[in-house]
């Protein structure tokens, strides 16, 4: 429908069919949710065999024993197997727990308590320490700055990545901006993969803080749908070549790979980084769960055996985003007042909705038992000042159930809409 | 030998025999180790069915998908296991990954960070933050405080563990004192379990500051090596009656119950306490491994199964106590100059040695291709004024090394006593 042309009569008529088919929603008492990008039973079943790989009978390999402590940075199997899969040499690579968002959080923590690279403790730093925020963008990523008192300054994205205009110009003269969050492939929840320019651009910007650090969180990297997604170029070769490289951390994980929450983390950093790294986080930990990291190794094999897992992940999730994005064409394809990416890979559809109703939106969704993420969370402090934004997460529902979800959503969606146009 | 009676021309003869004997050894060209408490291949073999626990077929139970985010304090089936182990509800047990020195790094600098329980936080309190370290204790705990730049103050430990009426005139006097490490059994590395009257007065102490922790380092609950081994007392259950529970971190791992650093760590916590900490762990991550959760608990079943697990890991470490507990009997037992504990259960044996003489003691080991813990270690900051505590762990080296290794220690140390008479 084209909601631009409506006259008042057919706005009010409209509206009044919508709120009856919500009428009788209501009615139905479902409980439905879209709200986080967790992968579906199907997809965990996919990593079934990794539950075998290891038995009684398991043969270590020689060297350092996986079964006792030692080798805090985690076995060379899947540093090699990371450092192939993301373009670094494999002492790039250190391989940590079932969390990257820990790892993110432990970087920062670390360097709020201690600095980075001998500089001042960001605690201790006079005023406030800041964060780039690009936005809309990971609700964990801000809470993390939230919690540990950083000033989040907001970036726009655009369909490149961050604006790099806006980037460059608050990096390169605040020596308070230390860090910018960064989720470079399949972006939560945009879905924009950053371009070479942007890309070369963070590596290769000057920074007033000398101790500026990119979060650059690459858990979407293997993670496409369709053959034609774009790729992401290696920022560490080109940081190198600038001489940059110990302003990246780069951060991924197996959970949308194998286990969510049972996988295994990576951070990828230089070696001047990583010497750093190893003594902080020897601090805290002998080491991490090398026999789980083993299994992850028996399970995963090689680069080609991950690409052909997340084949067969995209089978399953390919046709969640098409319901979503199918109702969304057939229902708003025609206007401009509700926009959103087709994303190519990732977790998240982004849906800009007319400004001052996502929450409104979010509302009618829980009154009718569909939960979507809260309006606001991809947004510092949850404050959305256009109140627009909202994010969709189509993989854990079954096909069914996201099916009549994205039926309520459109339903409220349309109200949403007719009710901004007839204020 | 009775060290103190012998004449000069006796000590003199004495040493010139022992040196004789160390430059034999230094022929040998050893490579031998008894610096850390690792277990040996033995005991993790002990542990290889939990490897078998899982396979393709796990039926996960019914209710939320352990494979997937969520249950951010652990399964409950592990919750249930660890609080009956520990004697305490199981809603007060916090399960996460494998390092509980990571979750004990984790409560002070959060605390650091953003305080306790709304206190401030400690990176901001007027002046530097203290904790009560009794010594001799475990080098990774003043380390943390070392890193984090928390003022380490010494205090003595004796046969019931540290020094209450020490303890407790510090605490109720100086409100920056926020923290005391206790290894409350066979602790680490004077094998003393604290006495019932230790436990309570810790409990029940007034402390100045109101944001006051124990960070109790329960790794050795269940690692008895005699079936006489004393009991600690719940200090969560005289802490409740005296309404102090709060001021109660305790910390324990599977870390020496199944593999080392591939085990399950637990914090436990009364329930104000837990609410912070699940807010808290939240802004780092969205749970821990709960499928490696599962095969522990699979594996451990119960607390009698995990008492039998013990008994056996006790029969591989014995014997290994034995060979050292009875050579320093057999040298050392006639004289003063040189004491130890026999502990009856953990994993190191304390040996202290003549004033002055650790530091010569670990560069003669040294030289000799045996690698004992620093001399040091086990006080803040590596400073032992005294210099004469060294740490002994000989669960690691296999029984025949282990006498060699054992061998090699008397002769140096019989060296070290003669030449700090020949003094």
């Amino acid at each position: 429908m084209q909601y631009e042309s409506l006259s008042k009569e057919e706005i009010k008529k409209s509206l009044s069919a919508e709120k009856k088919r919500y009428d009788a929603i209501l009615k139905e008492k479902l409980s439905l949710d879209m709200s986080r990008g967790k992968p579906a039973a199907e997809q965990l079943d996919l990593a079934m065999p990794l539950l075998s790989v290891l038995s009684e009978n398991t043969k270590f390999p020689k060297g350092p024993d996986y079964r006792n402590y030692g080798l805090q940075d985690g076995i060379p199997e899947l540093k090699n197997l990371f450092g192939e899969l993301f373009g670094v040499p494999s002492d790039y690579v250190y391989v940590a727990g079932n969390s990257s968002l820990n790892l993110m959080y432990d970087m920062i923590s670390d360097a709020m308590l201690t600095g980075v690279l001998g500089s001042t403790p960001w605690c201790r730093a006079e005023g406030k320490v800041k964060f780039l925020c690009p936005v809309p963008g990971y609700d964990r990523h801000f809470n993390i700055c939230e919690k540990l008192g950083i000033e989040m300054i907001s970036v726009p994205m655009n369909e490149a990545g961050p604006d790099m205009n806006v980037v460059e110009d608050l990096v390169s003269n605040d020596p308070l901006i230390k860090g910018i969050w960064c989720v470079p492939r399949f972006s939560n929840p945009s879905g924009v993969t950053y371009s070479a320019e942007t890309v070369s651009r963070l590596a290769k910007m000057k920074t007033a803080a000398p101790d500026f650090r990119i979060y650059y969180d690459n858990s979407y990297f293997v993670h496409t749908l369709y053959e034609d997604a774009p790729e992401l170029v290696n920022i560490f070769d080109i940081a190198k070549e600038a001489g940059t490289e110990d302003r990246i951390y780069m951060f991924s994980s197996t959970s949308k790979i194998t286990f969510a929450g049972g996988g295994i983390a990576v951070l990828i950093a230089s070696p001047k980084n990583m010497a750093s790294v190893k003594e902080k986080m020897g601090w805290k930990t002998i080491g991490f769960n090398k026999i789980w990291q083993y299994a992850h190794y028996l399970y995963l094999e090689s680069v080609s055996k991950i690409k052909s897992i997340m084949k067969a992940q995209a089978e399953l999730i390919r046709p969640k985003f098409e319901i979503v994005l199918d109702a969304l064409e057939r229902d708003f394809g025609d206007t401009d007042l509700v926009s959103w990416n087709a994303p190519k890979g990732g977790y998240f559809i982004c849906l800009k909705c007319p400004n001052g109703t996502a929450k409104r939106i979010w509302t009618l969704c829980k009154k009718a038992g569909l939960t979507i993420t809260p309006a606001g969370a991809s947004h510092p402090l949850h404050i959305d000042d256009t109140d627009s934004y909202l994010r969709i997460a189509p993989t854990y529902p079954s096909c069914e159930d996201l099916k009549k979800a994205t039926s309520v959503l459109m339903t409220v969606v349309k109200i949403a809409v007719l009710e901004s146009l007839s204020k």
